[in-house]
């Protein structure tokens, strides 16, 4: 029970509570169900019950331990069997979750527990584990991408011939359309599913040292099962995917981060051309109209550049499993998807409700120019499918 | 109770974990509990508190109301009486975890409800927050730095005359003394303590727009209730505090980092001249000995400077609240306090028990030189207090 | 003559020589002459020339115009006609150098000067230009690069079965073999390729707003005559290609990175199981043998990440051109296609050269283990073409 | 004569330009005499003849032997006698520019060249050479900074009443006055000075290893000749001197972003509050007034960030000289430099004709509140000194 929650059957007393994180300092955050710290061991023990099936498969253990093991995860996953807060703790030691995990599954997972974690190596499991935790995430978050892109589809048909005025270093430049602007946020938008959903996620099978031989025995089937594709190499220190997903993320919030940019401007009390539905509050000031989702959209795409550095940084890995650059993954890894996936959900959120006002947009344009028109362009953006 | 730990006294059904971080992905973290979401919560509900009891200093509300706001935010904060998990997801909407806060503890301090976050906004509460989180954070940080630094002093006085090779560009280069380089590791301990000391921390109360006046007034008596500065102006958009904590951080993991970078080389297996004294496991192969403090300091020293690029990132922010910049901050000024703390922390604990062997030393020297000696620039650093 | 080095045939006085830099502080640089200020120069021309062309060819201006400004362009490019010294000053006061550019090209280009630039903006062409440079830079990387995929099959290949210390966490831990670890600097290497091969470079001409038509057009012939891709739209504020440069260019400098870490440790003078067969030298000591191109690549890959941070982050740029986030692109994207230009060349040249020593693989393996192999693996791994 | 500027006394063929840098994709940087390649040249040479004469003072090598070298650096860096363009490439093999110099210096040198750089260390004389370079450029900086802040201290209580719109999250909120936010632009300028001002820029004299001892000798005369600071201890591998330069770098970018950031929101068409007085131009549309200085600062702080967290990542450097760590410092730090200088430039010649337009204040306001003030805070602000 944490400190966040102490519910009247608490019996005990606490000298301080638990430090769990919800997320109090990240309301840009998404996708926390599936990329919380149960989420994580939920994913750890589905990559060890996942290795010993295909083991089993092909005779290397006994078919009952890899059901015993099997039931012993999922059980454990599913009813809180492993300590979580516990397993932190433990972690420190080695610098590794997966070391005190295993000793934990292998008392579950009696009498079988000589065949957990058979051949593997804690990188095995981790990778594995934020492979699925990655995987798991991106569904809905490209599912509400194209939610994104759909409303900038329409958006951008609706307002083909909405005249406003271009902005260039701040000044009214000539005039555009509202279509036009909507049709580059969506073409940014689709760079980004595609980007995204273009990420290999292999599963890890390499053994200590990363000399496991890979395809159609153990790794293979271990990937199968788990639903991840397989390397040509065990990838311990061949650290393409994470760096796929560092671009593809960065990507990601700045794609949308444009968006938000732009609402934010043509949101100003001065021009008024947009507005968000929803307006977020204030606690001093409880009738303004704040835009709300662009800002946390704008504060996740300032943060995910510098997570996908750390992250191709890690490239630079030396030996067979680096003193650092892999552990420094983790973490950043995880917070650039969930900043991704709140920027994704946000930007939805704000266009099923965005506020167009060709009124302003004719008013302010009056302050320097005439209409013109880039309806023809918006036509042959919106024919790219 | 979160999705962590279900027990048994739990009765209903839950179709999916609480996605609470309790630090799974972070095992080179620190300040656990002084930085947790629970530690924010109740420094937020201390600013609202001390700034009711400053108020009723000066008159401006009644004293009963000032008891009664400052009674329920501790109770609050003390028996969880604020729901952390529903203030999370209620921070969405407006970005911010204030405005919902504002809302409970009007509820809790009733009948004094409407005298709660009078005349503040968000961010004076949320900043002074943060504020005393560092602030609490860092007391324990420098002690333990001053540990690191008594240790490396003995360490270096210890060795002052053990010869072995420096190393240049990988190579053995001529030579030098442990105590050499045991006295330059605390030349960076002591920078950085002096840096992270030095780290000016102001409470934050300026109103919506930031025109409350400073001075012998309420935010003079609300920082000192806090036992925090207080700046010339509020600093709602002028962010050197903010600034000052990203370049402290960066500076100390980088400068642990030093330290950690020169243990892992000599820790290697073909070098053999320094090893930690309680090495880290392998789930694989459970007699490797691990330099993991080491490990875990190099991963640190890896991810905080690209989170204090984020923070010096938001002193570019426009108006008198910036929609973004901001928000930007908060995470990442976290996680770079925790990774420090961790840094530090497991410096202490690699200090404390670090063997050194000068047979290696002077064996691996004679593969290419001959002893030297570097003692008196030893003698010369230790004699800076 | 450059400016550092006025020499007797300078007949007038000079305070002080003009600041032209070299690459004094950049050694790892690479692509010199295919990006420095005259190739940027020389593309910014070639792009206003290609433009009159376009515009000929729809009838929109006279052949003799597009035949005379071509000329001129050329002409000036080959022969410094245009005084890039004054440019660089001169493009301080609008911030971008096409301003004065177009002033002199249309001197040059008389009495049809009125034809150049006609309906472009500035960032058409500086885009356009940028692009150019990194198609040009891009070729000779690429072949590097394929050199290096080629030395390391070789090198995998011929040390399948030499067998070596796999380390983890700096220590040694079961056998594998030199090829395995070839093999998979060969797979970053193919994913760096593949990676930077893959952007697309399109060519930019969207006039003032980007509200330009783009199709079979003006755009389309002016892409065309330049050897560049047509865009959908003017990417004017849709920087897809700037992102993905920025991606691929630090995913390729960490790629080459892995290898030069590996090279770093393998070279220490207790290690010895590599060796760069021209070292470097010392200024201190002529006789150290460093492994200085190991060296250079890895100060690359220590810079590229945080530029590409710098390249992501100026998605969210706001308006139609925004004010800072394009003009915050130009330099650091240079020097990160400097940077990876220079660690390919030297990769290439360190394995080139670069000395196995098998017998001190072995010799430092009898420290803790004996010998196993991981030939399968380098098999599957060189499969892959 | 540069070489992209190779006029009609340049009597035989090229075939290509040399690849000289003069900033053409760089406008908003500044201090380019000061930190030039030749400059850094100068520098190096500076150091190495402070060197000779520092030893001939103790006895070590002949007077005459300091006043030849003391010569032959003195009119090589005036006259242009090293071929910085043969410097450049001769520096690529060992990756450091001062191995070939000294080769030069020996012979500029004879009969004493055997005394050039007698016990010094490559690195010695590079980062003695950068910090001259540092300091030499810190001081126009600061004066033009001081100048920034006169017109700040001014435009604060010239405009202590001038009551304007507070904006929080794009929308107007309750008032405030100009003068409050020039006295805030004022404060982060004050910071920014006083950051860069106390940053130490110490000589480096360590020898091979950084093992010379330091204190009233050699070293002590050595920096003295050169008037920079004595370090405790060589700090070859203790880099608190560029750490803090890069702190100090990215708070000044950031707090000149900060002005920037709020003049470019001001300066809009709609908004007009502020304009800069001389605009910058646009290639397409010549009438149109761009606030171009604003908008090179804030290019600026987009990238001084990242090249600051570069820095910051070579604190955790291996051995006696890192293998990358030190060579990765070089290129981003002189950029950090001239990207300040620069935007201190920028902001000096902003303010000095920046126009506000209180009629515009007054109007923008009416469209959603009352006037207030905020002129007791602009006098709290102007009374710090």
């Amino acid at each position: 029970m944490t400190s966040a929650e102490p519910g009247g059957d608490d019996p005990g007393p606490r000298s301080a509570p638990p430090p769990a994180d919800l997320g109090l300092l990240s309301p840009m955050r998404g996708a926390a169900e599936a990329t919380g710290d149960a989420a994580v061991l939920r994913a750890m023990l589905d990559a060890e019950a996942a290795l010993a099936r295909a083991q089993a498969g092909l005779g290397l253990i006994p078919h009952e331990a890899a059901t015993v093991i099997t039931t012993a995860a999922s059980a454990g996953a599913r009813d809180g069997l492993f300590d979580l807060s516990a397993l932190v703790v433990r972690a420190r030691s080695g610098g590794n979750p997966v070391i005190p995990l295993v000793e934990d599954l292998r008392v579950a997972a009696r009498p079988y527990g000589e065949h957990v974690h058979a051949g593997a190596t804690s990188q095995d499991i981790l990778d594995t584990a934020l492979m699925l935790v990655v995987a798991r995430a991106r569904g809905p978050i490209l599912a509400e991408l194209e939610q994104v892109i759909a409303r900038l589809t329409a958006l951008a048909a609706a307002h083909r011939d909405t005249v406003m005025a271009a902005r260039t270093l701040t000044q009214q430049a000539v005039p555009t359309t509202f279509g036009l602007k909507a049709a580059g946020w969506r073409g940014l938008a689709r760079d980004a599913r595609d980007r995204l959903a273009a990420v290999m996620l292999p599963a890890q099978l390499g053994g200590p040292a990363g000399t496991l031989e890979q395809g159609a025995g153990l790794p293979g089937r271990y990937a199968a099962e788990l639903g991840l594709a397989e390397p040509v190499l065990p990838w311990h220190v061949l650290r393409t995917p994470i760096a796929d997903l560092g671009g593809a993320l960065a990507f990601t919030s700045g794609a949308l981060g444009k968006l938000a940019a732009d609402v934010l401007v043509l949101s100003r009390t001065e021009i008024g051309e947009l507005s968000e539905g929803v307006g977020g509050g204030s606690s001093s000031m409880p009738h303004k109209h704040n835009p709300a989702r662009a800002t946390m959209i704008a504060a996740a795409a300032r943060q995910v550049p510098a997570l996908a550095a750390i992250l191709y940084g890690s490239l630079a890995a030396e030996d067979e499993r680096p003193a650092g650059a892999w552990h420094a993954e983790w973490q950043p890894l995880r917070e650039a998807v969930r900043l991704v996936a709140g920027a994704v959900h946000d930007a939805a959120e704000l266009l099923a409700d965005l506020r167009v006002h060709p009124d302003r947009m004719r008013a302010n344009l009056r302050l320097t120019g005439t209409p013109g028109s880039a309806a023809e362009l918006v036509d042959r953006a919106l024919k790219e499918e």
